[in-house]
C-alpha cells in the first residue's frame, strides 16, 4: 500500500511522498524500511526507522524542532553579488553570503548565511547550499541539490609531476558537474578535473567527509556512506552502494549494482562486477567469508600438524 | 602527588588544574603521563606529554605563543544576531557571525569570527564556538563546550528509501544534543536526529574529522580519536576509547569500558563488550594477536605440508 | 626531450614549467606521465594525465573555465583586519576575511571571500588562502603556500590527562609552521604543538581531509593522499609518498623515501624504513603479497590436511 492510500484510508493529510510503499506496521523504536508506524508526541530520544508515521491531526511539529528548510524569499544587505550575476525568483541569500561574476542562481535556491559561489558557476533551482558550503569558479550544478555544510566544490586536484627536487603542480583547471536531485554531506570535497569534468549523476546521494578527486565519474542513484575516499578518474557506474570508509584507488571502474562493503578497499585500475563485494582488496563477499572463517581454523591446522608430525616421527622409531 | 602540592612545595604559582596526579619526574622531551618536568624556557620544536611543568616564575609565556583563548567581551558590529535572541553577560562575538531567531548564548560564550549558530539553538556557558564552525536549528549544546573550526552541528542525517528509480529522502527532523564539558574536533561532523536526538554526553571529547550520524548515543567520558565514523542509531556507553579511524556499523552498541583499536571495523548490531577490541571485524586483543601470529605461520605450515606429503608418498612407494 | 624543447620545435608558446620530460606520445584520454598529447577542443568530460599538451595557437582557455587564480589585488570593504597587522604590496583580500592583531601578510598573497587569519601569525608571500579556510593565532606560513578551502591550521590537539571521573585538557599553547611551497587539501586540519610546533616541510603536499595531529614533523618534498591521519609526535621524513586512508600511530617514524601503501596501518613507535611498505599493521610489500598468496592458499592446506589425515587412519587400520 502506498502512503498516500493510507492517507485516504484514515482521512488524514499526507506530508512528503505520496507514493512510498508499506507493506507492515511497527513498533516506532523497531520499525524499519517497509513499516508503517504511530507516533503520539516527540519524545527526547525517540528514533524510527519507519517509512511512513501516522501522527494526531494536532500533533506539534514543532516538539520535534523541525529546521525550518523553507526560507522566505530575501538577499541579506550583507551577502556580496556580483553585479552581473543572474538571481532568480524567490531566491533566499542569507548573511556574508558572496557570489561571483557570471553566475546564475536559479529559481527557489537558498544559499544560507556564509554560502559562497564563485565566478561562472551556473546553480539550478530549489537547491540548498547550507552556512560555509563553498562552490568554486566554473562550476555547475543541477536542480534540488542539497549541499550541507562545509561542502567544498571545486578545489584543485591532487596532481604533482616529481621534478627532480621538487614537485611541480599540474594544471586543474576542469571543472565539476553535478546533476539534479543530488544531495552531499557535510564537509565532504569534490576536486574539479585536472582537465575536463568530475561529474556526479543525477539522484545521487553522498555522506558527510567523503572525498571524490578529480575527472572521477558517478553515476546516477549512486549511494556512498560517508568518508569514503574515491581517487582520480573512477568511474562509479549507475546505482552502486558504497559502504563508508572505503578506499577506491584511481582508475577503477564500478560496474553498475554492485555493492561495496564498508572499509574496503579498492585497488587502482580494478574492475568491480555487479554484486556484493568485501575487504582489502575486495572481493566477492562470499569468498570474504569463507577466507575470514578459514582463517579462524588457523589455529586448527597448526594442531592437526603437530599431531601429523609427531605420529610421523613415532613410525619412524618403529 | 598532585600539582597543588607540588606547587606549595615550591611555593610556586599553580596554573591549570589543582588535582593533576605525579609520580615521576622525567626529562621534558621524554615525559609522559604523570611525570613532573622542568623547562627552561619554549624553544622551537620543543615538546612534551608531561603531565606537569615548572618553570620560572619569570618564564616568558608569550614565547609559547599562547592563544589568546580569553576574548573581551565585544559583540562585532558586523554580526547579524535575531532580535529575540537572548545573549549572555560577558559573551564574546566575532566579526561575521550569525545568531537565530528564539536563540540563546549563555554567559561568557565565544562566538569566534564566522561561527553561526541557526535558530532555536541552546548553547550554554563559557563554551568556544571556533571560527567558521556552525550549529544548525533546534541543536541544544550544555556549557564549557569547545566546538574547534568547521564543527558541523546537526546537518541532515544520511536516510533514503529507494522508491523504483530514485531515493526518497527519510526526513531528518529530530535535534543534536552535546552535554556539559563537551570538544569536538575540527571539520568533525554530528548530524541530527531523524526523529528523536544524536547525544554526546558529559565530558565527551572527539578528535578532528569524525563522523557521528544519526540518533547515534555516546555516553559520558568518552574519547573518540580522529577520522573515526560512527553509524546511524549505534550506542558507546560511558568511559569507552576509541581510536583513530575505527567504523563502525549502524545499531551496535559499544558496551561501558571498552577500548577499541585504530582502523579496527565494528559490524552493524555487533555488541563490543569491556575490553580491549582490535582488527576488522573487531575481536578481543588477545586473539587478534594470536590469529596475527598464526598468519605470519602459514608459510611455514605449507612447508611442514610439502614435508609430510613427501613422506607419505616415499612410504607408499616403499 | 623537455616541454622547452617541444615548445621550440613546433614554435610555439609554453605555458607551464619548461623542464618537463615527455617521452612518448599518446592520445590524450589515455595518456599519462611523461606522454605528450594533443586538445583539439576542450569538450565536457575530456580528461588527461598528459604531462604535455599541444594545442592550436586559437585555444579558447575560457573553454576550460579556467579558474582565475589572480585575483586583481583589492582589499574588501567587508574584511576585518586589525590596525597594527602588516599587509604586504599587492595582497588581495576578499569579502568577509579577518585578520588579527600583530599578523602580516606578505606580498601577493590572496585571502579569498571568508578566509579568516588570527592573531600574531605570519603569512609569507604569494599564498593562496581559499574561502573559509582558517589559520589560528601564531602560526607561521611560508612564501607560495596553497590553502585549499576549510582547512584548519592550528586547532588545538587532542590531548587529556584522565582525572578521577573527568578528562582534563592538556594545554595546547605550541604552534604550527608551515614552509614553502606547500599545498594543503580542502578540509585538512593541522593541529599546533601541545608545547613546541607542528611542522610542514618545504614543498610537501598533503591531499584533502587529511588530519596532521600536534607536534607531527613532516619533512620536505612529501606527499600524502587524501583522508590520511597521523597521530602525535610521529615523524615523516624527506621525500616519502604516503597513500590515502593510511593511519599512523602516535611517536612511529617514517624514515626518507619510504613509500606506504593505501589503507596502512603503522603502530605506534614503529619505524618504518626505505622502501614500498603496505597492509596493517605495516609490512614491505613483498611479504604482504607473500602474506595475502598464502591466504588465498589456506582452502587448499585445509584439503590437504583432510587427505593426510584419512591416509593415516587408513594406515593405522592396516
Amino acid at each position: 500500500m502506498t502512503s498516500h492510500e493510507i492517507a485516504s484510508i484514515v482521512k488524514g493529510e499526507l506530508h512528503g511522498s505520496s507514493d512510498i510503499m508499506v507493506d507492515r506496521v511497527a513498533e516506532i523504536t523497531r520499525a524499519g524500511e517497509g513499516d508503517l508506524s504511530f507516533l503520539d508526541k516527540a519524545s527526547p530520544g525517540s528514533t524510527t526507522s519507519a517509512s511512513c508515521i501516522l501522527v494526531s491531526l494536532d500533533f506539534e511539529h514543532d516538539a520535534l524542532n523541525v529546521p525550518a528548510i523553507i526560507k522566505v524569499p530575501e538577499i541579506h544587505s550583507s551577502a556580496v553579488i556580483a553585479l552581473d550575476a543572474k538571481i532568480g525568483a524567490g531566491v533566499f541569500i542569507g548573511a556574508f553570503c558572496c557570489v561571483g561574476e557570471s553566475t546564475s542562481i536559479g529559481e527557489g535556491t537558498q544559499l544560507r548565511a556564509g554560502a559562497k559561489v564563485g565566478d561562472k558557476v551556473s546553480i539550478g533551482q530549489n537547491c540548498v547550499l547550507h552556512p560555509n558550503s563553498f562552490v568554486d569558479d566554473g562550476c555547475s550544478i543541477g536542480d534540488n541539490v542539497i549541499l550541507h555544510s562545509g561542502v567544498v566544490i571545486g578545489a584543485d586536484g591532487f596532481g604533482y609531476v616529481r621534478d627532480k627536487d621538487r614537485y611541480v603542480k599540474f594544471p586543474q583547471i576542469g571543472t565539476v558537474v553535478i546533476e539534479d536531485d543530488v544531495e552531499i554531506g557535510a564537509n565532504t570535497c569534490i576536486d574539479r578535473g585536472a582537465l575536463g569534468e568530475t561529474q556526479i549523476g543525477a539522484g545521487t546521494k553522498i555522506d558527510n567527509l567523503v572525498q571524490i578527486a578529480h575527472n572521477v565519474q558517478i553515476g546516477k542513484r549512486v549511494v556512498i556512506a560517508a568518508q569514503t575516499g574515491v581517487s582520480g578518474s573512477t568511474i562509479i557506474e549507475d546505482d552502486c552502494v558504497i559502504g563508508g570508509q572505503v578506499g577506491m584507488g584511481d582508475h577503477a571502474r564500478v560496474q553498475s549494482g554492485a555493492v561495496i562493503g564498508s572499509q574496503a578497499g579498492v585497488l587502482p585500475g580494478k574492475i568491480v562486477r555487479r554484486g556484493v563485494w568485501w575487504g582489502t582488496p575486495v572481493q566477492p563477499l562470499d569468498e570474504y567469508k569463507r577466507q575470514n572463517a578459514h582463517l579462524k581454523g588457523i589455529g586448527r591446522i597448526k594442531e592437526d600438524i603437530a599431531i601429523i608430525k609427531k605420529r610421523l616421527s613415532e613410525e619412524k622409531k618403529k
